[in-house]
C-alpha cells in the first residue's frame, strides 16, 4: 500500500442554494477541487451521497457527476453511509489510490436537501436510523440525539448551558467560514430559550437542512509532486467501523462505539494519540454529538465533554481546536458532503489558509464524520509532510 | 495487488417475497454465501443497493446488513450504481483484498422492490436515468430501450422473431434454475403477443420486479486453502465504465460504449479476449439489452447479436452460453442483487453445479452488468485455478 496525499480542495457555499441542482454541486465542488490541485488527469471518482432517491428521485450519482464533469468512460463509485458518506467515499478513493490502482482520484461529497419539503427531508434523513425499528415508531434523529442527551446528562451531570457553548463556540468560529451557511453570532441565552425541538434539544442545538458539496483529489504521496504544485497533505491513517443502527440495542447509548473504534483504527494506521492532533473537525449534526464523539476519539475523559465546551479547551485557540469551519451546527450539513468539507477545512488548516480561524503550527488533523446516531463513523488524519 | 478468489456464493429465491424484508434478504445471502465457503471470518463487508431509499424508505445499507449479521464493529461499504450496484460493490470488495487492506471480504447485492405499489417501482427505477432530462419528461426504461431497439431493428435488420427468441432461450434456461423467479417456458408466439409495454418491446421482452439478495466471499488467492475447502476461482479480470446517464447524448444509442469500456479493460487485465470466455451472465433487463451487449463486448460483430440470439449461438449448447441461469429476464431482476447473482450462476458453473444447463469443461466465465441503459458497466471475468 503506498501513501496517499491530498493536493487539492474545493467546495461550494452551503445553504439553501435554489439555483442548483444535485449535479451542479457536485460538478461545482469537483472543478474547484481540480484548480486548487492544478491537475486535470483523474483516474477514477468516488461520489459520497446519502439520498439522491429521496431527496431528488435521481440515483446513478456515479456516472451523473461523470458525466457532466465531462469525465466519462472514468470509473466512479457512489458510496452511501448516510451522513458519513462523504467519509466512506475518501476512504475508497484513498484505498484506490494507496493500491495502486490509480494514480488521480476525485473524491465528491454532495447533497441537495431543499428539494423536498422539510417534512420529506426529515422523512428521507430518518433512512439513517432504523426504519422498520426507529423511525416507523415516530422516532426523529433530535428526539434519538435527546435522549443520548438525557442519558449523558443524567449520568455524567452535562449541562444545558455546556450543550449551548458547543453552538455558540461552532457559531463564533462560522462567523469566518464564507462558505457557512449561518454566519450568525449566538450567545448562550439565544441558544438556551430557541424553539424547542425534542427536549432538551432546541432549533439551536440542531444542524440545519442544506444543499452543497465539497470534493478533494488524492494522488500518490511520492507522486505529488508530479501533479500539483499544491501543498501535499499526507493522509497519515484512515479508519473506519459500524454499530447496531437502532439506539435501543446499544449497551451505552452515549458511548459512540463506532467512532471510537474508527479513532482507534486511524490512531494506529498512524501511530499517533489523541494527544497528537492539533486540530479536528468532528460530525456535530447536535451539539450533544460534539460532546460524546470528543469523548470517544479521547480528547477528554468519558463525562468531561461537555466542560470542555464550556471552558474553552475546544474553541479555535483552545487546547484541542475543534470544528473551527464552524461545524455542522454554523457550517451546514449537506449530509453526503460533510465528511469531504471537513477535509477541506483541515486542509486549508495544515496549509495555514485558515484566516482568522487558523490555529498556529497545525501539522497534524483529523476529521470524524459518522451516520445516524452513529452506526457507521469515519476518522480521518492528515498530516503536513 | 494480489490475486483474488471467489471462495463461497449464496442466494435466495428471487421473486415476489412478501415475508423477507430487504434486512432479511440481505442477511439470508450472505449466511449462504458464508455457509459455502466455510468461513466465518470477515474483516469487510461491501453492499450493492440501488435503492433503499426510494424502496424502502431506508439508507445507511452497510450497518443494517453489518448488524443484522452480527458482524458490527466491521467496515461497511454501500455502493450504488443503479442497476450495476451489485457488480461495483464486487468490484470494491475485490480492491479492499487485493491490496492487502483486508483478508476476507463479503459482498452482499440485494433489492426489496415490492414494498411500494409498481408505479412507485417504475419512479424509483427511473432515478437510474436521467431524472431531469430522461423520467421528468415521461420517460420509463421500457421506453428508453425500445428507442434503442427500433435503432438496431432499423440499422442492422434486427428482428422482432431475434428479440422473442432472446426470452425464449432464457426462459429455457430458466426452468433449471431453483432461484428463478419465473420457471415457465415460454415459445416465440407467446413473447410476440404479449401485452405491449413500449413499441416494439412487450412485457415478455422486460425484466421483472424482483425482490431478492446475492452475496459472495472474497479472499486472496494464496490464502483460499486456509480460509476455505470450496475450490477457489479467480478473479481473473474486472473493468467497469459510465456513459452518460442520457440516451439523447450518446452518438449511438445501440452501441453500449462503456460495456465495451468496461470488457476491454476487464479483458486486458485478464489477458482473454471474448473467444477465451466459456460461459457468460449478462444483463438482459431487456431482450434488446442481451443483444447489445453481446455484439459490444465482442462476442459477436455489431449487428450480428439478433442472429446469434435465433441461431442457437447464445444456447446453453451453443458457441458462447449466455445467462444459463435464466439471465434477468426469467431468474429476476432485483435490481441491486443482479451483479452478485451473476457471479453465483458463474460460480457454479465453473464447480460443475450447474445442472441441466452446465457447460461442459467450462473454464473461464464473464459477468456483465449495467446500470440504466448503461450509464455503468461493470465487467468481471473468473476462472477456474
Amino acid at each position: 500500500m503506498r501513501d496517499v496525499a491530498i493536493v487539492g480542495v474545493g467546495m461550494t457555499k452551503f445553504g439553501e442554494l435554489w439555483n442548483s441542482s444535485l449535479r451542479d454541486l457536485g460538478v461545482e465542488a469537483a472543478l474547484n477541487a481540480i484548480d486548487d490541485a492544478g491537475c486535470d488527469k483523474l483516474d477514477t471518482m468516488w461520489v459520497g451521497c446519502m439520498s439522491g432517491g429521496m431527496f431528488n428521485g435521481q440515483e446513478h450519482l456515479g456516472p451523473l457527476i461523470a458525466d457532466y464533469l465531462g469525465r466519462t468512460p472514468i470509473v466512479a463509485t457512489r458510496v452511501e453511509s448516510a451522513c458519513a458518506s462523504g467519509g466512506l467515499a475518501l476512504r475508497g478513493a484513498w484505498l484506490e489510490v494507496a493500491s495502486g490502482l490509480s494514480d488521480v482520484a476525485l473524491v465528491v461529497g454532495m447533497e441537495k436537501m431543499t428539494d423536498v419539503s422539510g417534512g420529506q427531508a426529515t422523512y428521507g434523513l430518518a433512512g439513517a436510523a432504523d426504519r422498520d425499528w426507529e423511525a416507523f415508531h415516530g422516532a426523529t434523529f433530535p428526539g434519538l440525539y435527546a435522549m443520548i442527551a438525557v442519558d449523558h446528562m443524567h449520568r455524567f451531570g452535562t449541562t444545558l448551558e455546556q450543550l449551548a457553548d458547543v453552538a455558540v463556540k461552532n457559531h463564533t468560529n462560522g462567523l469566518h467560514n464564507e462558505y457557512a451557511q449561518f454566519r450568525t453570532k449566538v450567545d448562550r441565552q439565544t441558544v438556551m430559550t430557541s424553539t424547542p425541538v425534542a427536549d432538551p434539544l432546541r432549533v439551536l442545538h440542531c444542524s440545519p437542512i442544506t444543499d452543497g458539496a465539497a470534493a478533494a483529489i488524492l494522488v500518490p504521496l511520492d507522486q505529488a509532486k508530479k501533479y500539483s504544485k499544491q501543498q501535499p497533505l499526507k493522509i497519515a491513517g484512515i479508519g473506519a467501523a459500524t454499530d447496531s443502527l437502532a439506539l435501543h440495542q446499544r449497551k451505552d447509548i452515549s458511548h459512540l462505539a463506532a467512532v471510537a473504534e474508527s479513532g482507534e483504527r486511524a490512531y494506529k494506521m498512524a501511530s499517533l494519540s489523541p494527544r497528537d492532533i492539533d486540530v479536528a473537525e468532528v460530525h456535530d449534526c447536535f451539539t450533544i454529538a460534539e460532546i460524546c464523539v470528543t469523548e470517544a476519539l479521547g480528547f477528554f475523559e468519558r463525562g468531561q465533554g461537555g466542560p470542555a465546551a464550556s471552558d474553552g479547551a475546544t474553541a479555535a485557540d483552545g487546547k484541542i481546536p475543534v470544528n473551527t469551519s464552524g461545524g455542522l451546527k454554523s457550517k451546514g450539513h449537506p449530509v453526503g458532503a460533510t465528511g469531504v468539507a471537513q477535509i477541506f477545512m483541515l486542509a486549508k488548516q495544515l496549509r495555514g489558509e485558515a484566516g482568522p480561524v487558523k490555529v498556529a503550527n497545525a501539522k497534524r488533523a483529523l476529521a470524524q464524520n459518522m451516520g445516524g446516531t452513529g452506526a457507521s463513523s469515519v476518522v480521518t488524519i492528515i498530516e503536513t509532510v
